[in-house]
């Protein structure tokens, strides 16, 4: 079998893909995709042409063109109380399988070049119609409209640029053909010739979120599509249609290179129905990537055997305060953490420990009450103007986000309450601020597990040296995104990274600026790392595509 | 927490790693350790050294000064009828796990080229003692003296240093730390400092099998040690020597450099205590590698949920004879691997698929009755000469191969019974020579599973094409970990080769001189390809190392 020539859209991505190359070797700063929602950058019609675009799905069936369609299903509810009443194609799991495995040998004889071309066209078109994915990602997700097209939009597509560029450097890490000559004596050396292809496993399953729908996908979709996989893309039923536009032209690019597009397929339900189950469960599928709860996670990962699954679950988010040098900056820091997508963020701190005899800071010592008050004073000054706040908050995601908050009030004593805030511009939005309470250390039964949402617990403990001890014991147990620690002590600073490799935490130290410990920039932080209850795995690094092919080798006598 | 400085094996052993890391690159002929065992490479009292040293193991407590020792374990049986009477540490679990556990954290915040350079001078250590290492493989194992040594001793060293190599650069591919800059507009970029930790999963288990002590558990362990775990080292009750000698020289390289002996650990015990079992199940073990049976391989994949678990099992290896034009080149290449350890071999072929019209070859059209009786009589000719053939075929390493022969023998017809040879050196060793059966595709049941030994099926099809059919049939429910083709038609080459991608195996064609389809270059050759039944993971690839660290980042505003 001879090597395949790549496919134009190889040479015409090429410069990219070895950017990104490149950025993954450094992880310094870069970025492929504008976060920033200008006309400057867009053009002036791409704001109303992407919104123009999203209008025209509502009240509609999204047609996909796809086998095995056998009706129609939709009932996402936007947080932000607009009416969408999309309606997608239902899918028969057989057809929809086969016709994803029926695609990927051709795929999978193109080679790596020409499947990462046609990926970064992918990219490329998304990226082209980045606007009206961030509409689509805004009105399921609850984000507000910034923080959807960044997270949605450009940082969801530097990911799955950072994902591809780690499986494409994977993927050609050996060669693909080798002369072996071997020395035999005083004889004629054996000659071998040797090639190695790339094989795909099988059909990826991607289980999409309902607050991250476009970021969490991504990274798993393209880092199975370029490898050689079909992918089948199973969206929360709150968030269809950010995936569903993703699909659409997916399969549009695909379609357009001569590829065939069921290569990528959308399989929607309605809530309860268990189509992930059933899709996870099937021989066919040979990767599951998801991010959601702990429970269905570890469902998965017990019950999809057949498959490599790669889950991001909940943790315990922790923030210890030792000390400070900018007891402002460190509280209006903490603050905004809370604050962003009202605390809706798989990365959002939940427990910040707090030494109840207070803390050192560059204006004396601040006790306890007065670090509790620092903290609630900066998140009412980010949430008070309820038009500026709102643009941060955004809405809440869904019922479920709504209970817990009722549930966890009685859990300590309430530092700062939860406030209703009537959205200037949707006036059906369910928005709420962020509820804080303190407690004692000895309330791990609450604290210990994850309460997601706006929610966040004070912890009082006897000393910093006490904070790790319970930093260690819930994180190691819980798992956990993110880790944060603020000192001015470098002593304090080593121990806690030492706990955070115990345990296998990401660390940000002292962060009183314009970086916030819920934020990760593609191609420099990894999000999530594996070795704790919150992930099996990272995004976006070497484990994270190695096992997603395999190479198969022919050789024979030169 | 500052970067610590290598250590100065690091720096010995800098250049053999950086031509290690040239070679899993390109992926040509390259070796690090001589597989001859000329003293002229060797040294003239290396041999005798080694074997005198193998001697005072025998009928002797194997001492390794390690914790929880309650005992003293053996049982060893010589497929050669040597007397052995070794007797190993029978551990105490928990004391060696709270051993190996305690190991780690010094190991992990050593880094990666220290940990390369203080595995690398293990590799040194074990070459400088590979002959008393070949006894051990030899008198354990049944392989005869020259591939014991060769095997055994320098193609296991290379295999590790692959695996090594795999896992540094893995380590390696991301720097220990940087810098990230990002523009903010008119203002200061954002400026943070990033260091990024290799933390290991937490003890690796090696499950040692009784055919390749050293060769199949080299790649994991020292894949897992690398990469910062500890690691035990369950060998098999009938070869436990080889790994006591490897695990013996490793804590004494650690030990000297500074390090906890305890990171690698022996876990010996008497046929069916089911100590793998015990020890793959505990919560401190996160990796298992495993060579064996596919019903305990499977056993742990499905059990041993908390750890990666790597397998390699069992399948059932096939050679497509189209046509050739080598007739007696074809007819030796199969013979000779037939005979290599008595097939014995997990690479070893099995079914020969042969259409029942027979095959054109370039002395005219050859029957399948001819096709036999010309890989028969090369098998006779190999081992006709007692003298010369023990030297190939070593001796039957258990009971259970020698029961499995029975039982095949009514399978078919006989092409060429199998014989007991008396050795000449060792009166009481068990040899037998390979069995040839003749079956009809139709046949399936039987050689649709392995028989593992010196048992092999000329099946009669109905075309090549039909070969194909049974090829991918047999392959794609069973596995195989090597396949292979003799044909002179391009097409039939490409087709072979195509069913050779979607079953997952590796594939040789038209070997018919002194490369064989059971052999496997390190460096080079990929064993097994984890795309099939037969194995979940290729030893030594990306893959196959990405898994056993993790990656742990902490950031600071610079």
């Amino acid at each position: 079998m001879s090597e395949p020539h790549p496919h134009p859209l190889y040479g015409k991505h090429a410069a990219t893909l070895d950017r990104a190359l490149t950025a993954i070797r450094e992880r310094a700063y870069w970025s492929a995709f504008n976060e920033s929602p200008s006309p400057r950058v867009h053009g002036e019609d791409a704001a109303p042409r992407g919104k123009a675009a999203f209008e025209a799905y509502l009240d509609a069936n999204f047609s996909l063109d796809q086998p095995g369609t056998t009706g129609w299903v939709g009932g996402e509810k936007s947080p932000f109380g607009v009416p969408l009443d999309v309606r997608y194609p239902r899918p028969d799991v057989d057809a929809l399988l086969g016709a994803a495995t029926a695609a990927m040998p051709a795929w999978r004889d193109a080679g790596p070049q020409t499947r990462a071309g046609v990926c970064l066209e992918i990219l490329t078109r998304l990226s082209e119609n980045v606007f009206e994915l961030a509409h689509a990602v805004q009105f399921t997700s609850g984000q507000a409209f910034v923080m959807a097209f960044q997270a949605g939009g450009a940082h969801a597509l530097d990911r799955a640029l950072e994902a591809l560029a780690y499986a494409y450097a994977e993927m050609t890490r050996i060669p693909a053909s080798a002369r072996w000559e071997k020395p035999a004596g005083k004889g004629e050396p054996l000659r071998m010739d040797k090639t190695w292809h790339v094989v795909p496993r099988g059909v990826g399953l991607v289980i999409g979120c309902n607050t991250f729908p476009t970021w969490n996908s991504y990274p798993g979709l393209f880092a199975s599509l370029v490898t050689g996989n079909a992918v089948v893309v199973k969206p929360h039923p709150g968030a269809v249609l950010p995936l569903a536009v993703t699909v659409k032209y997916a399969r549009e690019v695909l379609a357009e290179a001569g590829f065939d597009p069921n290569l990528v397929t959308l399989a929607a339900e309605a809530p309860s129905e268990g189509l992930a189950s059933v899709l996870a469960l099937r021989p066919e599928v040979r990767i599951v990537d998801f991010t959601g709860s702990t429970e269905y996670g570890d469902w998965l990962e017990a019950n999809a055997r057949q498959a490599a699954v790669y889950t991001e679950k909940a943790g315990v988010n922790t923030v210890v305060v030792d000390s400070t040098d900018d007891f402002a900056g460190m509280c209006n820091n903490i603050a905004f953490s809370l604050v962003l997508y009202s605390g809706q963020m798989c990365t959002t701190p939940q427990n910040i420990l707090v030494p109840r005899e207070g803390i050192a800071t560059e204006g004396g010592h601040k006790s306890f009450d007065e670090v509790a008050e620092g903290i609630g004073a900066a998140v009412g000054k980010l949430t008070g103007d309820p038009a500026r706040g709102v643009e941060l908050t955004g809405a809440i995601v869904n019922e479920g986000v709504l209970e817990r908050l009722e549930r966890a009030r009685g859990l300590g004593k309430v530092v700062l309450d939860s406030r209703a805030v009537v959205h200037p511009t949707f006036g059906d939005a369910v928005v709420r601020t962020p509820l804080i309470l303190a407690l004692d250390a000895d309330g791990e039964q609450a604290y210990g597990n994850e309460w997601f949402g706006p929610i966040s617990f004070l912890v009082s403990t006897d000393s910093t040296e006490h904070s790790l001890e319970v930093f260690r014991r819930t994180v190691g147990r819980r798992g956990a995104l993110t880790a944060a620690v603020y000192s001015r002590d470098d002593k304090v600073l080593d121990d806690v990274e030492r706990a955070a490799l115990d345990v296998g935490v990401h660390l940000s130290a002292n962060l009183t600026g314009g970086v916030f410990v819920n934020q990760s920039a593609a191609f420099s932080d990894f999000h999530g790392s594996g070795a704790n209850a919150a992930a099996n795995a990272a995004l976006t690094d070497g484990a994270y595509v190695a096992s997603r092919f395999r190479i198969v080798q022919s050789r024979r006598h030169s």
